[in-house]
């Protein structure tokens, strides 16, 4: 019983979130399901790296599925992508991995990207996939805020009060704030986050960039630990599952 | 009675193409007179550089519209996006122009990009943006098909049978094809074009891409002047009208 590693992009628009959420809720994961369904006649249950919420994209999400029969990895890729061409998802890369490979536990590195269109004009060719904000923001204020978020912390105050982790305490090993044209591009790297931890800090962020927070108010917010002092969560639409590392 | 020049982005997805085609059928520029209507009350025809297909984008199309009243130019950059938030079309800058200044008539270039995504698995985030080819492309052949194409000539072969042009006869200025990541850019730039003429040869430097057609065949296609010697016509919505040049 081989199993089969997966990278998918999907544009999270036309999903309620990556997890399986039952009839009429349309999730990646059930559309990943049903197109092996549709190829093997297998029910199987995928395992993901991130269970992303409703709205955020991904480019570089990895899941697994353990398939009864040994096909081509390629064979795999091709099937699939032929059965979800109507869906809004689509299988990158697809290999064969060992049976003690999991795409959740052994996944040492989530890597997220945050956009923000920042110019005076809406988004028309992104709609939905950026988080737009007019006024320009200071990209270099934002980028010395985040370095104060890297490293070991209770993150309390950027968690959803909705957050099933144990604890709260996680290791941030890279953050960034950078000008990319009319974009400006947050990326965050992590062996886990907390829920929503990514668009608390992209929220609290641009606070900081529109000059309405300093640096030195993100940092007394991380020491608050508590979910109040966070700036407002930046919306879904923005964020980008990019990559996961094992 | 202040002229108004408009540079517009939008997502051709959504519209039955630039040029208002009358009841039921959505356009760019109905929306945008109807955002105008909504804003000022004035019922005005817009005037724009090139009219654009169903399914083609914009990133830089330009039009210009006679309104009665002298608002700021920032009034009207403003109240237009506030109008147009629910459609797919956005005004990315406004400004004043000399009454004898004509959108369609002043303009000197048109630049026009065509994106194809090639690799293997079909567009998620992208869908609708790119024309998707999964066969790795020999961009440099298509390059150099592409040089023979610029320079002054009859483009009978790139034409599309609808189209209106009292002569074949046109200048390109510019062609080049590039790799970008997983895509390849075509950009072409040029005083005017023919109908269908960027996708027409789009089409045919992707075979030449794809290895079924030499940079020899472009040439002699070219100098056939006969519309059924062109390749295959790239389909709409991997185009975009980037820039006017005036």
């Amino acid at each position: 019983m081989p199993r089969y590693r997966l990278t998918l992009e999907y544009d999270g628009t036309a999903f309620h979130g990556y997890q399986a959420q039952g009839p009429g809720l349309p999730s990646v994961q059930e559309a990943v399901e049903t197109a092996i369904f549709a190829f093997s006649g297998e029910r199987i249950r995928l395992q993901a790296a991130g269970r992303t919420d409703t709205g955020v994209h991904a480019t570089g999400q990895v899941v697994h599925a353990d398939l009864e029969k040994d096909w081509p990895a390629r064979t795999v890729l091709n099937a699939l992508n032929a059965h979800l061409i109507e869906q809004a998802v689509s299988v990158l890369d697809a290999g064969i991995a060992d049976g003690d490979w999991h795409a959740r536990f052994s996944a040492t590195e989530r890597r997220y990207l945050y956009r923000i269109l920042n110019r005076p004009a809406p988004p028309a060719l992104d709609k939905g996939k950026v988080w737009h904000l007019r006024k320009p923001l200071d990209v270099e204020a934002m980028h010395a805020a985040a370095q104060d978020l890297v490293g070991h912390h209770d993150f309390t105050t950027f968690r959803d009060v909705q957050c099933q982790a144990s604890s709260p305490v996680k290791t941030l090993d890279h953050a960034a704030v950078s000008r990319v044209g009319e974009e400006v591009h947050l990326t965050f790297a992590a062996r886990s986050f907390l829920h929503r931890q990514v668009r608390s800090m992209a929220g609290t962020l641009a606070e900081v960039g529109a000059g309405r927070w300093t640096r030195h108010d993100v940092k007394a917010a991380l020491d608050a630990r508590d979910r109040t002092a966070c700036g407002p969560v930046a919306p879904a639409h923005g964020l980008y599952l990019t990559g996961v590392g094992y």
